[in-house]
């Protein structure tokens, strides 16, 4: 890569892996490698989470004071230029002596960024993008956060072809195979919070963990929110999940005509990235009607139930608030898989297009 | 082909043709051509229909008497052997003094079959499965009602991705995109008779016809069937398609647990070979609880509609009888096909497996 050295890219690579030892939470992981002057490392730094030091920070701490002149500092995010719990990293490393500062991806934030600007105002030599699709693939949730105002949604939900999640009597084993339902415990896995109402919790009492076919968990657990006014019972099964649950009344989630504080607002004050919707319908069909279903994942098997004969009827989404074909919630599909004998359909709102526009 | 001559699969390429010059209907499309022993064409003939002449004697008809000595029947399918409203096929080619029959598909009936055999029981030289793969689809349909001891039924339906045909207020303008409509009307065309509920024909006053996007018609015509109790308005568009509509109550479709007289025994009768069943959502589901739905087609568009707000529901199915989930109607998918922004699953009902089957 023109403009910096080997050692300057082994240094980054090693900046990446420094930053997946701080937590996915609030802030951004970043990790951060010093060079001497001959390309040596002299230390290593990451971030631990809000309220503690940035990575550049964390790794001059290391050092006595004069040692980092005339030093390279290579970091996987732009150096900020924000003073907030912590002071802005790019003074930091310009009252250090840093001579010269390599990072990968920029910092987006309205508050944080333009710290490359000071670092060169204080001429300091800077090199920006440097394996920049590495450096943003590994903020991405959290790039994620800070461009929607909150955490990502994925809402998921199983269905008959003809859109029902249950029989008339609430029965519903084994819709999906096992396929399917692999495929949404690593999806689980993926995420930082797994949402479900109190009525799938009353009838599923599900324990709500990211599991392995085997039964085994997942490295990494989401943490169990239920919704809804009931009391979750002393002895369900969420109770036995690795992480402590959350649990709200889920009257105000957030998105579309919502005030704070909303669910959204709390979990991203939480660290929360990415949530997960695990359901039930009505759950699911809350978080689409407020607008705040980012993804959806509709796994559908090849049957159909249709409603009881009384007309008891289990449709996998209750009401989003149309009431007329012009208010559908047209989606744009991104992808559809075949998982064993069923079908995932993946796809996104498309958002309404408002009459006025196109007249500007 | 070994045991044919290039004059005789010739003959049996016109005798195909010949064939589509009868109607489908209650008999096969069949044609035959006699071929003189040098190879020369004598006569030929085509079946015109339930109670007119086959057509191997169609073809012997047009000859004087002895004029068949010793000349090869070329014939579309396999002679019968069978005395109904004509004689056995097989006798009259005896009798004629042809010497040798070469035909293409087996004749499949329990009555009309064997005529193969009682051709060379009364010495004539037989050659069979000549061009069988064209001779079979030249009769796919008719061989399916000999199968299934009635016509072939598809059932249709558009649908948002969860599951519904309209929104609450009962809307449902363009949730499909042309390209699905078109694809609906090309199958339409390929219908001996379409079949729609009374519900929809006072929502939505369909004309029934199969129409080309540029709304001309396509070649063939499907016969319009109502069913319902409510008598067809004078003003309806139907009354404008060019067949005249039949209208039932739909009491008896026929299939699981029916009595005879029913719609399909009484569509048999009248010739028709597939059933194109265009809904609504009553009648589609009286199809599939019936079991006589062998082709399921799901046009699903990327949208979702939910119930609304006070609870009133238009999904495209309703009940099927599934009370529990182990009577849920499992499907085998054939394909996913994408039409436009829409995917077409076309599928068929899996037969439910009986508690003894294994035991025995």
């Amino acid at each position: 890569m023109p403009g910096t050295t080997d050692r300057e890219i082994a240094a980054m690579r090693r900046a990446f892996e420094l930053a997946g030892n701080g937590p996915r939470g609030l802030n951004p992981q970043v990790g951060a490698v010093l060079l001497a002057p001959d390309g040596s490392v002299l230390t290593e730094g990451w971030h631990r989470g809000a309220g503690t030091p940035h990575a550049e920070v964390d790794a001059l701490s290391q050092l006595p004071a004069g040692a980092a002149r005339g030093a390279t500092a290579v970091v996987s995010l732009e150096p900020c230029n924000h003073t907030g719990r912590t002071g802005p990293c790019a003074l930091a490393l310009i009252e250090a002596g840093v001579a010269r500062v390599v990072y990968s991806a920029s910092d987006p934030g309205d508050a944080s960024a333009g710290g490359a600007q000071r670092l060169r105002d204080g001429g300091v030599d800077v090199v920006d993008g440097v394996l920049a699709d590495e450096g943003r693939a590994l903020i991405h949730d959290w790039l994620t956060v800070q461009r929607l105002g909150r955490p990502h949604v994925t809402v998921k939900w199983a269905q008959s072809l003809d859109g029902r999640a249950a029989a008339a009597d609430g029965t519903s084993q084994w819709i999906t195979g096992p396929a399917a339902r692999a495929d949404v415990h690593r999806r689980r896995s993926e995420a930082d919070a797994i949402v479900v109402g109190t009525g799938t919790l009353f009838s599923d009492d599900p324990v709500l963990t990211a599991r392995r076919p085997d039964g085994t968990l997942h490295d990494r657990q989401p943490m169990p929110v239920v919704l809804g006014q009931r009391a979750v019972p002393d002895d369900a099964l969420v109770r036995r999940h690795p992480l402590p649950f959350l649990h709200r009344d889920g009257e105000n989630l957030g998105g579309e005509s919502s005030n704070e504080p909303s669910l959204m607002a709390e979990l991203r004050e939480l660290g929360v990235q990415r949530v997960f919707v695990e359901g039930g319908p009505t759950i699911a069909s809350a978080f689409v009607r407020a607008g705040l279903a980012d993804e959806i994942l509709a796994y559908i098997a090849p049957t159909l139930i249709g409603s009881g004969s009384a007309g008891d009827d289990r449709p996998a989404l209750r009401s989003l608030g149309v009431e007329t074909i012009a208010d559908q919630r047209r989606l744009r599909v991104s992808s559809i898989e075949t998982l064993g004998d069923d079908l995932l359909v993946i796809a996104s709102p498309v958002p309404p297009t408002s009459p006025s526009e196109g007249d500007a």
